[in-house]
């Protein structure tokens, strides 16, 4: 098997607002503390708080230091590894440069919509390039807000199919998204399953 | 097909803390808001608040209240559609008795821990039993702070496999592990997945 390189980045800039408006969205700290579980629960490479603010960038950092260095480490090294992983990034393409640097290749960028549009990517797909390590390493991209700016899909090497995307209601939070996304590729379908 | 009647509840009493002392948790707001969406994007027929606390209640009450008839809503009508969907109850039995009321039997329960044990339930096999509509209803429990209390395991008809339970890392917040169990009984597995 290997290991699988996947990556994810929660994107603050630029997402949309409900009105359809290109906005920076603020940080919320339960959007990294549960996201960093979720990434070390599925064994993702690092997980990337995007945004451009140099003040929003100050406040996650301070938030994760508190978590590896300070006291909330110690009192809950669960929480400490898991912030581990998190790392803070400008824009989407300071982040594949990371990557490119990391693992030697640029990643294929893959992101969640609510919409549907033509040419969408299914989840079985997508797992099934990652067990196999065809991509040398994957970038799911999450947008914060009322989701990505449509700049972020076209750049995208796919878009994914939305998250129940048949029903009547899709308005799930970008945690929950990412928690079902993770599992839909990453998560176990052995036997006990 | 038919409905396929499905009840979650958020239990804050009786669970455990990272000691595995019984305690009450306290109410969190953004488990109400990201739960009720996701009950409301799964169908599922109520979502239950657990706490035998009656400030806590209350609390639950206002801020639910909040999205139903007050300003929320008419800011947000999504939001106040899901916040249809949830409930207060005293305990897990009161619980048991609304659904019994509504459904005319009594719902089976079934619960999910990160511990293994003997016995436990599959996710496939519970997803079967749900698409064969073979119990009548089902009712999901999970459980906030460290999870549920052994009287709770104890009592249920089925502990679900723990999520990811062969990795290494297992501390999900309940929010992603919500997210991850509907979808995995309840998401869409058809051909565009």
């Amino acid at each position: 098997m290997g290991t699988k390189l996947i990556y994810l980045a929660l994107v603050h800039y630029p997402v949309l607002n409900r009105h359809g408006e290109m906005i920076t969205s603020a940080i919320t700290n339960l959007d990294i503390h549960d996201i960093a579980r979720l990434a070390r629960t599925y064994d993702v490479s690092a997980y990337f708080v995007v945004t451009p603010v140099a003040d929003q960038q100050d406040l996650a950092r301070s938030l994760i230091d508190h978590w590896l260095n300070g006291v909330g480490g110690e009192i809950n090294p669960d929480r400490r590894e898991a912030m581990g992983l998190t790392r803070i990034a400008g824009d989407i393409d300071e982040v594949c440069r990371e990557i490119t640097l990391e693992t030697g290749s640029r990643p294929s960028i893959y992101v969640t919509t609510a919409g549907k549009r033509p040419g969408l990517v299914g989840w079985t797909n997508l797992r099934r390039k990652i067990e196999d390590q065809r991509p040398g390493s994957v970038l799911l991209l999450f947008g914060t807000a009322s989701g990505l700016d449509y700049s972020v899909l076209a750049n995208a090497d796919g878009v994914l199919f939305p998250i129940e995307g048949n029903r009547e209601y899709n308005h799930l939070s970008v945690r929950s998204a990412v928690a079902i996304a993770l599992d839909r590729l990453l998560g176990d379908r052995d036997s006990e399953y």
